[in-house]
């Protein structure tokens, strides 16, 4: 008996969250990305599914590489799938790679790493033209107090103090590889720079790094020291770390599934 | 008796064209950016007054370093005027530096030189987040045989065959000081590079840019030889330029002044 061929297909798409309810699907009538990935399938193969994405971001978060895969009984090359998709989607959505993958990959039970990276510009005018991605923050801080503070975040925690309340997790022990804060250069004009808080571990929680750029930028202000980020952590308490930063200037960078993750 | 102290105040500002109709005030009711510095200058010091710019931006063009003046009555301390403006102005136009200058200073009149930059994506995939400000060509380049036509734009020329026809100048003579092509490196995730056009003249026609680039890009298809844009400037016919470049692209970079300009 003639049975149609399923094939496992895994994209990575960039997107600009701005105009978006963050990626997963919402009750009500707002818009978000797995939406609009879900109809521009649809409108390409006539089939209605549900994709499976590495995890969701929050409204107003970018994705760099968001991986997300679906079964499909489609014909089409896998090589016309990209340009095909794009040319259904709004412009601030790409998707940027796409392949046949074995049917047991799941974008989010088969990751193994995850790369965040949220950026501040620092000094006092905004670059216009990175509104969007860069969070501003005027006053002077001291970026060497808070690499110090960085360096609490490594290796395996309960973070259950950077974890938003609304969280539906049990289990908050998570493991960072790496965390790093890389300075661009001073813009002369704009007076002011970009800096970019880098991590990469096996797992974020709800909102975790935001909490952790929230609790960092109180160190980089003076408000707090350093050590303070390993006290916060042993604490287990929300109520002990800084507050949420912005949504816009954090970025899904890159997700690494078996056989991509760089060593720790 | 007393006269109140009118001052000459000269800005620079950068703004993401996106959301505008170009820099001018347009009759009807069109979003300009002139309109909306005009409003929050009125709102700060209550003068209903005209600006001046370096000269026009059309709809969709971006500016790093636009420049305008304007003479005030106002009292405010010259270091408050950039947080002041930039507080009552959207988020995609920013005020970057303020200073007082002599009476005679006119940004149109006074300017000495004129950057722009235009910028192309060559390649499989836009960057999403550069979108607004890329033009984006799937297709590769003949960048090399850009360069070379690129060459034929340096120098004193009547540039007649670059300038639109809606354009109400009467002379065509212009000097480009400098025009290069710089390729930033290709960016293997997504499969494609940008690289930029930069043309710093005595001033600039029409929709010169616009009409260079897109002649230019012609070249680099190969749908045209580079010795052709010796030959459209010697036409001096807008027929025998390629097509106006799409406006996003398009970035005033730089204007400068005496005493500022880099030698020729």
């Amino acid at each position: 008996m003639w049975r149609p061929r399923v094939r496992n297909i895994r994209m990575t798409v960039s997107y600009d969250g701005t105009a978006y309810n963050g990626f997963q699907t919402q009750p009500g009538n707002l818009r978000t990305i797995q939406d609009q990935l879900e109809q521009a399938i649809e409108q390409l193969t006539g089939e209605r599914l549900k994709i499976t994405a590495s995890g969701r971001t929050d409204a107003g978060v970018h994705a760099r590489g968001q991986v997300f895969n679906f079964t499909t009984e489609s014909l089409i090359p896998i090589e016309r799938w990209c340009m095909a998709l794009n040319g259904g989607l709004a412009k601030d959505i790409v998707v940027r790679d796409a392949r046949i993958v074995p049917m047991e990959f799941h974008s989010r039970r088969s990751a193994k790493r995850k790369t965040y990276r949220y950026t501040v510009r620092c000094g006092r005018n905004p670059d216009v033209f990175k509104r969007h991605m860069e969070f501003h923050h005027p006053k002077s801080l001291d970026i060497e107090a808070m690499r110090e503070g960085l360096r609490y975040i490594v290796g395996e925690h309960d973070f259950s103090s950077f974890c938003s309340a609304r969280t539906t997790k049990t289990s908050f022990v998570r493991t960072v590889y790496e965390a790093k804060l890389i300075c661009d250069p001073y813009e002369e004009e704009l007076g002011s720079y970009a800096f970019h808080i880098v991590l990469t571990g096996s797992g974020f929680l709800y909102n975790m790094v935001r909490i952790i750029v929230g609790t960092l930028l109180q160190v980089g202000e003076g408000k707090r020291p350093s050590s303070d980020i390993g006290a916060v952590l042993e604490a287990k308490s929300r109520r002990r770390a800084g507050p949420t930063a912005m949504a816009h200037g954090l970025m899904l960078w890159e997700v690494f599934y078996e056989d991509e993750a760089p060593g720790p």
